[in-house]
């Protein structure tokens, strides 16, 4: 395994590999992995000769009085971890590569990125976009790999590769949990005790939702209000619960075919984003 | 030579030259080809072995109130110039095809696209970016060919290709003109006889502009004002005469090394840009 800090020669070490025509598998991470990313990992390994995996916590997708300082980062354990999986090569820029002087592209896709998570951090999504469409041309994948705990992110993703011609599979893989139920994140790292021991109310309002639609309540609104009432006892504010539609992410009233039910509260100091996909 | 509608189709095509190495040149058109865009093509053929045109014209890069409906197509006249110069590929495809039912995501390039044409047509360089790197995605050119009639165009897509590192080669072509100096343009078919005559008026003025600065001129206030003197004798209505710094396009007081004289004016009902790069 190679850890490779320049754009320019780690396309040269792919430009090989792509002459044999061996299918290059891309997980886009911002580091500090847990088993979430690992499963991510191993489904690349499984599909695809060549493994890609990008370390790059990027600025341009944290708001000003957001993380990005204190995100974790610890290099020599993601390493370890990513040889352990059989990764070929991890993709590690500085941030002045990625972003040089006089840097002024971005990507956005509209729409898409205004409710749930837009909402409260209204340049995040632009950042992700356009860092995965620099990370796409950089490693030039078949195949990226992205976790359903950032499901508008995934369907956002979705929808560029597609609007953009980018010929490049969006592939999302289920969240992966701790033993309670709380959607594994590195930022769990940061979770008071208190906190880290009410933070998988977040799940179990989701499966209250899940549970309730799959027993035939159809009322979005009165549903959500249950989940409120469940989540208000553990998390110190509520930046939304919504019921949305998975392909336009727009908000439903009645509940109908497949619904997005999706959470992001802050607990222990730290926000915490969940969902689940349920079908009615 | 192939006319492709289908973008699935074009990309299996190209696959095949790019297993074997070639390099693929493109020209990115509206189409109604002229000189400019002809001697573009023939600078692709000299540098690649597969050349491909597109001839797109695309709506998401024309105002509301411009002229997307009238522009002037001709796909038959256009089809034979490429041939003629031994094109590989047109690609030709339909509006529905670029931006299906659901399209959301745009590339921007900020800053650039503030001043010049940017100011008057405010939504036109993101329709441009965004459609060039649609093209781009399916043709994965090594090498892109671009007119400096369109300068500003040219510059936003440099920044574009170099910021999302797309490993494309931007090579700028000198701007093609009439006889009488007229900067060629596929809008020039449909000016006024009158404006035709008067067209001109464009480039003498920047021709002014060069020789002031060749003869020791410094002050792009006087210089610019000496210019509008000539042009609003012609031109209806003029959008800018501007002097501008050729890498972050920002107007110039007082010239220095190397400057874009730029105008944009309407005469004859149509709206002409020209432009020329002039050392100091």
């Amino acid at each position: 395994m190679k850890i490779i800090h320049s754009i320019n020669k780690l396309q040269k070490e792919l430009r090989r590999g792509r002459k044999k025509g061996l299918p290059v598998g891309f997980v886009p991470t911002m580091g500090f992995l847990h088993e979430g990313h690992l499963s991510l990992i191993r489904r690349a390994r499984k599909e695809n000769k060549v493994i890609v995996v990008s370390i790059f916590v990027n600025p341009a997708q944290f708001g000003p009085n957001e993380d990005y300082k204190k995100y974790p980062r610890d290099l020599r354990k993601d390493a370890a971890l990513c040889k352990k999986e059989g990764v070929d090569y991890i993709f590690y820029p500085a941030v002045k590569a990625m972003y040089p002087e006089g840097y002024s592209t971005y990507v956005k896709v509209e729409g898409l990125t205004e409710n749930l998570c837009g909402k409260y951090r209204p340049a995040h999504f632009r950042g992700v976009t356009t860092v995965v469409s620099k990370l796409f041309n950089i490693v030039r994948p078949d195949t990226a790999y992205f976790g359903q705990k950032d499901a508008q992110q995934a369907i956002v993703i979705r929808r560029m590769a597609e609007d953009l011609n980018m010929g490049i599979r969006i592939k999302v893989m289920p969240t992966a949990r701790e033993k309670d139920g709380l959607a594994m994140s590195s930022r769990n790292a940061y979770l008071s005790p208190d906190g880290r021991s009410a933070a998988p109310t977040v799940y179990r309002a989701l499966q209250l939702a899940g549970d309730l639609i799959k027993s035939g309540s159809r009322d979005a609104a009165k549903i959500k209000s249950g989940m409120r009432k469940m989540l208000s006892a553990a998390a110190d504010k509520i930046d939304y619960i919504s019921i949305v539609n998975p392909e336009d992410l727009k908000d439903v009233k009645k509940i109908k075919g497949k619904v997005l039910v999706a959470v992001a509260a802050w607990i222990g100091g730290m926000r915490l984003i969940d969902n689940i996909e349920v079908k009615a």
